[in-house]
């Protein structure tokens, strides 16, 4: 996948991270596209709008795109590295591929996915990583919660 | 953990495993308990019957724990060894302790946990067994879907 169409589609996840903010959430949005390109599933971090600690974006997304028979082919689209959560979900579903939004702020299981053959697209996004410094330094007790630590 | 405290607590999870199969649904059952033993969320798989394929048996019992500021002493209890995705929850969340009925029918992460420090605890439960070998050998299909394979 070339870059221009990377950032194309992280636009998707961006939105619905600005969305999560917005309700008072914690700003990580995520976007699952078919092996043709079609948005099958998108959604973001809802710990704090519906008390779901299973609810990463990743996770929402997949949730949204609901039953599939097959992921191959499929890309994961994420404002944030993913956490060994929503890194085990892409692995055990066989999704091909994940476009990073950036992995400053947290680095979670790419290096994980990458050796176990999963594309990883990495983008170092200026916007992803503000809306995550920005949230990280507001609420840290929060940002902490989610990240089991 | 001795394996009279871990087949008791095997037992919660049993009950939701066979809950889901008689809603028609994939039959694997968990439970989280807190590290004062408490029990504080218990699920199982809901792929058929929501038309949710992100709530495995672990993450339905993580989810129905709710939010919880450290899952340091909880222990995840569940009949089957848990997917990469299951594994990952564990992983994420540093959950102390998984408890698993089998891991004759399908082999997860959990081989990978005990290398991060997680204790497991495999029962080898005959129950949990038949349960899986009727359930694959019925709805094959089903269950490849559940796994993504």
């Amino acid at each position: 996948m070339d870059q221009a169409q990377a950032r194309s589609r992280l636009a998707v996840a961006v939105e619905e991270a600005r969305a999560g903010l917005a309700e008072g959430g914690i700003p990580i949005g995520a976007a699952l596209f078919g092996a043709d390109g079609a948005l099958l599933g998108r959604g973001h971090n809802r710990r704090v709008q519906d008390g779901d600690p299973s609810m990463h974006a990743e996770t929402a997304a997949f949730r949204a795109a609901g039953r599939q028979r097959s992921y191959r082919g499929t890309t994961m689209v994420t404002t944030l590295s993913p956490c060994w959560y929503c890194s085990g979900l892409v692995r055990q579903f066989g999704i091909s591929r994940v476009v990073i939004g950036e992995a400053v702020t947290f680095r979670g299981g790419h290096d994980w996915l990458a050796e176990h053959g999963v594309e990883i697209v990495l983008l170092d996004d200026p916007e992803c990583v503000e809306l995550m410094r920005d949230f990280i330094k507001d609420r840290p007790e929060l940002w902490n919660e989610d990240i089991g630590e």
